[in-house]
């Protein structure tokens, strides 16, 4: 299926660190994206102990809000990702977490990437990366 | 600086609405994505308003959490975004804004995208995309 990945721990500084903001509920949202061709795969949660098991397993780790527990990313189904990089934003309060993808795609359902339906779009697209959507005036 | 660009209203319907799970502060995050090259630009929040209005208008809206008022990006600094497609995932509550960017870039420090700082990157890394950055062994 997929060629045998390794995974990269990245180095991190507690200055880094202090940069995150987490919010009160103790999470930042973690944008992850293919690291080859750019597209948005998933989008996740991590509060300070999923992201330093991420930067030191060099494997995505997130806490589940429904499940109230840590999940490392394709621990169960395969579809594993290896992380490339862990960027964060201007503000500290979001991340952004390149990826290698293993198997089919990111998303539960088997798709690709989680944002397979457009509005606008009847049938669903699952292109997660820049296809435009031609659009007609709004309704309402 | 930038061509001049249009507004493409995407059209939806109200089922297309009633797929989105506002959060219990009435929000979903926005990831904003280049729609050329997939660069994740930044990441912002909207509520049922703020959704409408980007769908209608063609151009991204958000809901400020710290002004707490809603605001078109780049209306005052004339960096707006040129909504091209909407998505959603797979639960619903999440969003993926493809668009054209005006000016300089998403981010009000100047750079092209807010996600320019990356974890063992001692001096940042204004490329948003999939850049690798090769990992030491994590301390600690």
């Amino acid at each position: 299926m997929t060629t045998e990945r390794v995974a990269t721990p990245i180095s991190f500084s507690e200055a880094d660190m202090t940069a995150i903001r987490f919010g009160v509920d103790g999470l930042v949202p973690a944008i992850v994206q293919d690291a080859t061709d750019g597209t948005v795969l998933m989008i996740g949660y991590m509060d300070d102990t999923a992201l330093r098991r991420t930067l030191s397993s060099g494997r995505s780790w997130f806490w589940s809000r429904s499940r109230q527990e840590y999940w490392c990313k394709g621990e169960t189904s395969g579809d594993r990702q290896w992380v490339r990089a862990v960027r964060y934003d201007c503000d500290g309060d979001a991340l952004l977490v390149t990826v290698d993808q293993d198997g089919v795609g990111a998303c539960h359902t088997g798709a690709r990437s989680c944002f397979y339906r457009a509005f606008g779009d009847g049938d669903g697209d699952s292109d997660g990366g820049g296809g435009q959507v031609s659009g007609a005036p709004a309704a309402g």
